[in-house]
Order: C-alpha cells, then sequence, then structure tokens
C-alpha cells in the first residue's frame, strides 16, 4: 500500500536495496559464510592506529560538521586546498548528495550498462533518467559514454577508473585526453574508489579546480574501513561548497573522522596491505587458471574470473561458492555477467574459495 | 558563483549550516571551551559497555544494511515489531529522508516559530514551503500546529516532545487527544529525541501502526552516543518501508550499530544518567536562581534559563558566556529568545558556568 501523500517521484520508487547484504544472506542460509569476498571490502583491515583513535574518540560529542582536521589533512597529502574536499558518509552518500544537487525529473545521466547500481539507484531516486552504454572489451568507454553525455545532454556521466565490477582501468593520460569531448554542461563523476591499489599513473593529472570533473575516494577500500563510512569528493570549490546546500551537516560518525585521520597518517600500513592485495590477486589468477578458467587483469582488490559461458553459466558457479559458504558477487549485465568478482582475501578465504570452485564449477556444469 | 548545472531547488538554496559546531568557534577563538554545554550532549557519556562493542567491531566490513539485530532488539525493548522501526544516520538523517519522501515544490509543512532548525533546512531542501505557528507559554501548542496545518493542506506537521530548545512538555494524553484534530493527509512527526529524561507518561499510548504519526528517537541523548549518529524510526509499516525508496542502504556505521546495541542492553546506565542529568538540572535552576534569574522547567538534558529582558540581553550573556569558555546556545525566535539553553553538565562543567555567569551577566548589564 502506498501512502497517498508521498510525493509523486517517491510514490513511483521501488522499496528495492541495491545490494543484499552478506548478512542477510547468512540469515537467510542460517550460517556465517566462512569467506567474505563479496563486498571487495579489505580484510587485510585498517592501520592499528584506526582503533586507538576511534576508541579515544569522546563519542557522546557529535562530530565536528566541518570535518576540518581531515579536511586539512587530506589537503596536505593530496597538496591541494581544503575548499577543494568534502568529507561524506563513503562514496554512496557522495553520490546521492551529487544526484541531488544535479538531477531534477527528466535529467538524463550517462553511465555504463552493468556499473554501480548504487549511483543508478539514486539517480533514479530524483527522477533522472539513465543512459547507459555498453562497455568495450570489458572496459568502461569513457568516448563512448562522453558521446552518449552530448548526444543526451547529460548533466552527469558517471565513470570509474579503476572500474567496478570488472577491476580493469584506463591510465590517466588516456582519460585526460578523453575529456576534450565532454560536453559542456556535463560533469563527469569520477569514481576512484579503488585507485589506491591502481598502478601508478592511473589517476588523470587534472587540477583540482577543474570545473569538469569531480573524483570521488575512499577509506572503504585499501583503507580497510569500509563500515567507517568515510568518503571524500574532490573537485572545484564552487562545487565542493555547493554540498553544503544538501548535505546533514552533523552526518559524520565523530570516531570515523578520528579514525580515517589515523589511516591517512599510516601509509606504510596502507602500502603493506598493497603488497597483499597484489598477493591475493596473484592467488585467484592461480586457482582461476588451476580450474580451467581465466581473469581479467585488475587495479582493484578484487577480481573478475571470466567463467567462459553465459551469464547463467556464471551465476550457477556463484550460487555453488555461496551454498558452500563463500559470499562473492558477480556483474549484473551481459557480457561481463559470464564473470564472477572475487574480492582480495586473506590466505585462509582463497584456501576456502579454492576449495569450493571446482564443486561448484561441477555443480554448474550439471554435476 | 553558482553552477549552472544545479538543478533549480538546488541554486535556489543558500550553501548553509543549520549549527555552527562548537569545534568551529575553537578555532575561531583558538582556545578549546572549558565546558561544552550547548549542544545538548551527554557529558556523561555511554555505556562502557559501548566502547567495548565498538571496539570489537570489524570496521573493515560494511555495516548490515538491515540494521536486523539492532532492529530486532529495539523492537523487543518497545514490544513493537521491527517492521515499525527504521533505523537511520540520527534523527537529522531520518527528518532528511521524511522530508524527502513527502515534500515536493510548493507543499506545505508546519512547525514551531523557533523549534528545530535542522528540520526546517531540509523541508526547505526540498523546496517546501513552511508554515509557523508561535509558542504558547514557552510550549509547543499542538492545536494551534494542526489547526495550521489544516489551514495549509500541509503534509507534514513538525512537533518535539519534549520540546527543544525550550525543554518544556505535554503529557501522553494530552497528546494523545489533541490528534484526533490532526487533519487527514497531514503526517504529524513526533520527535522524541528528549523522551528518555522525561516524566513517566510524556509519550502518548499511540500503536505503531497509527498512520497519523511517526516518531523519531535517538541514541545521541540519553544515552550518550551523538558522535555515533544512530536514530530510530517508529511508524505504520507501509510507512517505515517507504524510507527503503530513498535511504542510503549502507549509510550506518557498522561500529555505532553495534555500540547502539550494547547501549540498548545496559539500561542501568542510563537510569544512572538520567539521575545524573536530574541533578545537573537542579544545579543549573540554582546557579540562575543564585544570579537572580529563572529558569523553564525541563523535561530534557538541557534547561532554558529566563535571562528576563529580551533577546539582544540575552545574546549579551551568551556572548559574555562563551568568551569566557563556556560553549551554550539559545532559541532564535522572539520570545523564546529571552532565554539561554545549558545542557547538564559534570559538577565541573558547571562550577565553571557558575564562576562565568555572574560575569556574563555584569557584561551584558553593561558592565
Amino acid at each position: 500500500m502506498t501512502d497517498p501523500r508521498l510525493t509523486p517521484i517517491a510514490a513511483s520508487l521501488p522499496s528495492s536495496v541495491p545490494f543484499v547484504g552478506p548478512e542477510a544472506q547468512e540469515r537467510a542460509r542460517n550460517s556465517a559464510f566462512d569467506a567474505r569476498l563479496g563486498a571487495n571490502e579489505s580484510v587485510f583491515g585498517p592501520s592499528p592506529r584506526v582503533a586507538e583513535a576511534m576508541v579515544q574518540t569522546d563519542i557522546w560529542k557529535y562530530g565536528d560538521p566541518e570535518n576540518h582536521e581531515l579536511r586539512q589533512a587530506l589537503a596536505a597529502h593530496h597538496q591541494i586546498k581544503s575548499a577543494n574536499i568534502m568529507v561524506g558518509e563513503g562514496i554512496d552518500g557522495l553520490l546521492g548528495y551529487i544526484a541531488r544537487l544535479f538531477v531534477a525529473p527528466g535529467d538524463h545521466v550517462v553511465t555504463s550498462l552493468g556499473a554501480y547500481p548504487t549511483f543508478n539507484y539514486h539517480v533514479a531516486g530524483y527522477g533522472g533518467t539513465l543512459e547507459t552504454v555498453p562497455y568495450t572489451v570489458d572496459h568502461e568507454d569513457p568516448a563512448a559514454l562522453f558521446a552518449k553525455a552530448k548526444e543526451t545532454q547529460a548533466k552527469l556521466v558517471y565513470l570509474a577508473n579503476p572500474d567496478n565490477p570488472m577491476g580493469t582501468w584506463h591510465d590517466g593520460e588516456t582519460l585526460k585526453k578523453a575529456l576534450d569531448d565532454l560536453p559542456q554542461g556535463t560533469l563527469l563523476v569520477l569514481d576512484e574508489a579503488y585507485i589506491d591499489s591502481a598502478p601508478t599513473g592511473t589517476a588523470p593529472d587534472i587540477g583540482p579546480d577543474d570545473p569538469r570533473v569531480i573524483r570521488m575516494r575512499t577509506f572503504s577500500k585499501a583503507y580497510g574501513m569500509a563500515g567507517a563510512r568515510v568518503g571524500y569528493a574532490i573537485g572545484a570549490a564552487p562545487l565542493i561548497d555547493a554540498f553544503n546546500k544538501v548535505r546533514n551537516h552533523f552526518g559524520m560518525n565523530r570516531a570515523a573522522q578520528a579514525g580515517a585521520l589515523a589511516a591517512l597518517q599510516d601509509q606504510a600500513h596502507l602500502a603493506s596491505v598493497l603488497e597483499q592485495i597484489a598477493t591475493a590477486r596473484t592467488r585467484i589468477d592461480r586457482i582461476a587458471r588451476d580450474n580451467g578458467l581465466t581473469t581479467l587483469p585488475s587495479a582493484t582488490n578484487f577480481v573478475a574470473i571470466d567463467c567462459g559461458r553465459d551469464g547463467a553459466f556464471a551465476k550457477a558457479v556463484l550460487d555453488g561458492l555461496i551454498a558452500r559458504g563463500i559470499f562473492a558477487r558477480m556483474p549484473f549485465a551481459a557480457p561481463q555477467n559470464r564473470c564472477i568478482r572475487i574480492s582480495c582475501g586473506t590466505q585462509n578465504d582463497l584456501d576456502a574459495f579454492a576449495a569450493a570452485l571446482p564443486h561448484a564449477l561441477a555443480d554448474a556444469n550439471g554435476g
């Protein structure tokens, strides 16, 4: 029963969840997963300094609505001004604010078919019309995205580099050149959630005050703080200030603010995590090959394994893994949904995955 | 410079902050406050179990988007169903979702003149038109609010019981009877942030499935977890489900979820905090009387002190307190702005306040 008092947009929206959480799946199967490899969390965890900083926080105090200390530290880290940085409740929260600022009913927004569903959720939530372009050889295609933006006079175009769910990436120079064809009036939302684990040169060399682009970064991936909800946007100062029109000013968790600051200050821990990610990527590739499968190159903390057939087959493999206690996910759209997506895990996690995969494949092959 | 790509509503909004945080004031005065008595935080802190639960949380994992365990525990605590409960990022976050669900440009919303600015911020942020009615003898006036809602065909009417910033309250029976005059088509947003410190019987005895009302509760006040951002709404199941249309599903901090659960399970700590609040209220009243001032009766964790003259005088007193290291706030609208608002503090906090007040009053009186 829809409440008759809802706005027309709200009434038209489904009560949907972009992703079902692993806890809900565990409740449904009445058993905990043995390996949590589905949400691209960092099982390697945050710096030990994060827990110290969080536990020392006076949680009875509201967080600083200006996120002053964290923004100052991020500005120093990136050698930009704090006026170019907006801290928010994860990239998800920031994407919601961006959609709210730019998307009114009838506005067009461009993304890749099968890219991040939560971005699409926010765009639809404000009445926007999504336009999609297919991946090109499992890469997001900047030229095609920007051409579609021009064709549809899009307000926003979304591009993740490195990409989720495929793990592929473009080098920064390629992206920077592609920007020449971004139409005037379109803002590029460049999701760099996975940039920390990407090769040097993947982040395009564009100034923070470039009004064409807003970049999204996070402490949820390589920094190991997904549960803390700390993301930030880098963009031109007037655009950054526009978040103050709509954001939940006191929305940041105070311990998360302190934890993110501590995480940023422990770059040695980040470096060690990046080594563990690299080791895990190699191991996942090895496990795939041991089972006659191939993987896509990855600049992220996960690897897409090509199951070699169609989406139904990959879904059967995925179901077989989940039935065996391995939480994983897969791309939504064809032909990328021939793959399953495995987050980098510990040696134990990947042992469990290696043990389960042959059985899941056998099931999918009809036993 | 306003970005020409913003939506018309976004372009029309100021980049404002409903409240300036104490940290910003400390940076401006280049000195920490001696007593933090301005944001109605609970200086008495949360249960010690909260820190234990938070530090044991795997912060590398996203929080459960269904908030299952916390909702189950809250349902048991209130003896209602979890389908009647929505957990969100503080009451502020939930009020934002409510405004988004119900308020489209041109829709009317009723509140008291001088009531919670963050609610007004959210309503304006979705293009709503605010209608206000004055306080009656420093109490919010349900009959006047509901009459104004009828007159303006309002989508929402906001009422805090107990009230902030005055600390006054109505008993539950009075509110329940007043609901008879709530017009059809208007939803009452009943903010019960301060209900834990109110006398028994302040919460109206209305069922969770009553479609006329949505109630807001929080762990930010008596439970001492303002920095964690955990609030919840109680309402009819279809209304609660509507939040799933627009909320940031993975927006809850995982440690905050665990901390709130631990806080709820330590009712003995809550009881001891309520005693400390009662003691502090009495002390604040005593300090006021020692300075020739009176206080308003309070059902909250703060006390409004009537400075006896106009808003300019109270503002001068407030400025004098702030200059002496006492963080406090005051009501925004006349005639309630003849008061200043002092949160319940520790003995040390209130010693500092007692020491500063005579000087602040002397300043305000022209030295």
